[in-house]
């Protein structure tokens, strides 16, 4: 394992600052049984076939922004992509957001970075950019920057699924930013910094933190717990599936011929999941089980096994059922029942304080990544919502959808496939 | 330095767990320069001479919930306390809630803790608790529980201060939970789990989660930044100061002739600070230092020196003023200005989303522990609200405070000295 210290310039007094990373790849961490907190703290490459934050290990901690453009100047949006860029790449390397720093500018100038990260390494800091349909259409129909022709056909507002409860304040979004570290702090300072960098040409539309990834990204990752305690991310698909991260994850080069711009990149479906927690806290454990289909403390499925067996769907058990319930969640959203559609999944846990009802507003802050929408997020989504016995327990709230352009090389900006 | 993993019992199939801590005191951590994340986990006794959480070394993460009493029966407000220091006193070992844990007890049964913490160490926990003003006479006047008489004189409602906007729904409450810890999941497990043994007995009124810690309670910690990029909490009472500690944070067993109970307690001072950092952030760098009366890399004071420099306020500077400003947040704020009142600080940066300006609804939860709000917070607070030329940049959104209870002995339970 290859690892690294990287701490801001700021504090190094300039230059020096030793990167890690594997270009168009990523660096594997490991966090080991029983360790909360990742005790190496890695850099990962911003440039790479692929945008960084997708199959990278996923991180314990998400700051999640969604923007909206507010300039209808393509120059200034290919700009804003640029400057983004830049800024990004230095913040994963642990450097501040621009050359001058958090405090070695002039005195009579704002610093060209906000300085809550100086002193703090890289600590493993991804930022993955999305565009949402509004960039491509606006809600007029107006095509602002000469970029409709080249929307992707499935790059259009997520349908209303059954309880849906959305709040338009934490839904859609013309741009996103996702950023990921092991420390908060750190993915608050490079949203921050990315949207002062965009000051006059976005506004921030809404903004999601999260806590404790519910999904493993890597083999070398222990499977994390969801709010209702249950292991989450068993049967993600992994990075070292290079087949299957080219089958259900990326975007393929004749996948759409208007979109070619989009090959080798993904989408991302955000979903902002409220639990009623204290509800379900109040149903007995078999119940809790049967709703999900695994056990509760090793996560193996109710037919038996380990926590990564293969459920066994038709496994008699009593009272003329199967021992897997056919409203069990394990089974509604499994690929069997999909077609063999797998996702990247990649959601983090949020507490956002109180409900007006004196319960917690927390959840489940999904995002997956998948190939096509179409085929791989709406039919689950569809299926769980009509079929799925969790759903007594589970108000969604906020839903997005982004098409994430591919990773870029050097010299090239996000999105310069679309815009350049 | 003493460090221990401890994992939860339902992992480890039940008993031998190891625990550290030093009774009625503290088990120092050390965060190096550079490490964003504790790479030792250690345990903190929930028994001692005074409650954990007020002198242990800032954890990065916080859960705070303050809830009101909806019972009016003594016995229950007991009972309730008694369960609570036992679930405490289990989570702070690493240990589930209640002695089923998770997945131990019966399937017909809901599980006596919720599940989501299995498999992660005692990550430092500590939970403090607070007793609020309206525990003695609520709304109406009425002495529910026939505490009224013991009611500490300092024990009110903090008073309007210029400047504030509170919310009544992130303000004031009959109890309080502080729960610290190094991993933000362990931190929610522990609020989640008390407040479910609660049920039927309080409501949670308002919750807070933060992260990044913006003060340093030991020698041994680096001064972290807050979200104006600052290092705040530099001349902050530490764990190794003793007679400080006794001076400025404990209350003394003659303080109150009304409430002896509170003896070795300590009052919590709370507030929700929102930042408006968007505008901070288009100030120049010198502005920023005049208004913290600081420099921002170092966090030396404008006066000279290094940051544990003591500033001097009388510095002659250019334009016939002081090198550090009439009106500079270190002056302003300073013993020197107060006759001498130190706070133990204790608080946490916070990002709660977009407000609906599209700005970042952030700031700074700041948490004080004082041996008498009268004297040791509201002066400041009444000072920082006139004078301080940081207020153009903050908003007060929340506030409360509470009396927090001795610590216990064996045997004994939280706000025994009160109820028993």
């Amino acid at each position: 394992m290859r690892s690294a210290r990287v701490s801001r310039r700021g504090l190094l007094g300039g230059g020096g600052v030793a990167v890690v990373g594997v270009a168009g790849g990523f660096a594997a961490g490991r966090a080991g049984a029983g360790e909360s907190e990742a005790t190496t703290v890695e850099s990962y490459a911003f440039r790479g076939e692929h945008q960084a934050g997708i199959v990278t290990p996923a991180q314990d901690r998400l700051h999640f922004a969604a923007l909206d453009v507010t300039t209808d100047s393509r120059e200034e949006l290919v700009a804003l992509l640029q400057e983004w860029t830049e800024a990004a790449e230095r913040m994963t390397r642990g450097e501040d957001a621009g050359p001058e720093g958090a405090v070695g500018g002039s005195y009579l100038l704002p610093p060209d970075d906000t300085g809550e990260a100086i002193g703090l390494p890289a600590s493993g800091l991804t930022v993955t950019f999305g565009l949402g349909p509004g960039l491509f259409r606006d809600a007029g129909g107006r095509d602002r920057f000469g970029i409709a022709d080249r929307q992707p056909e499935a790059l259009r507002d997520l349908p209303h699924f059954p309880g849906d409860a959305l709040d338009p304040r934490r839904s859609g979004g013309d741009l996103c930013i996702q950023a990921c570290a092991q420390d908060p702090q750190v993915a608050v300072h490079a949203v921050r910094n990315l949207v002062r960098i965009a000051f006059g040409r976005v506004s921030v539309r809404w903004s999601q933190l999260g806590f404790g990834r519910t999904s493993t990204t890597s083999t070398s990752q222990d499977t994390p717990r969801n709010l209702f305690g249950f292991k989450d991310g068993t049967a993600n698909v992994k990075a070292e599936e290079p087949e299957a991260l080219a089958e259900h994850v990326w975007v393929g080069p004749d996948d759409d011929p208007a979109a070619g711009w989009l090959a080798g990149g993904s989408y991302l479906a955000a979903r902002r999941i409220n639990m009623t927690i204290e509800v379900w806290d109040r149903q007995p454990l078999g119940d809790q089980e049967a709703f999900i289909g695994r056990t509760k403390g090793t996560g193996a499925p109710l037919s038996g096994g380990s926590e990564h067996t293969e459920p066994d769907f038709e496994m008699p058990g009593s009272n003329d059922t199967t021992v897997i319930a056919p409203d069990a969640h394990v089974r509604v959203v499994h690929p069997d029942m999909h077609s063999g559609a797998r996702m990247l999944r990649r959601g983090y846990n949020f507490v956002d304080g109180s409900n007006d009802l004196g319960g917690l507003d927390a959840g489940l802050f999904f995002i997956a990544f998948v190939r096509d929408p179409r085929t791989g997020f709406i039919p689950v989504q569809n299926a769980m919502a009509k079929q799925d016995s969790l759903m007594e327990y589970l108000r969604f709230t906020g839903s997005a959808l982004f098409a994430v352009p591919p990773g870029v090389g050097e010299g090239e900006y996000v999105g310069q496939t679309l815009l350049g």
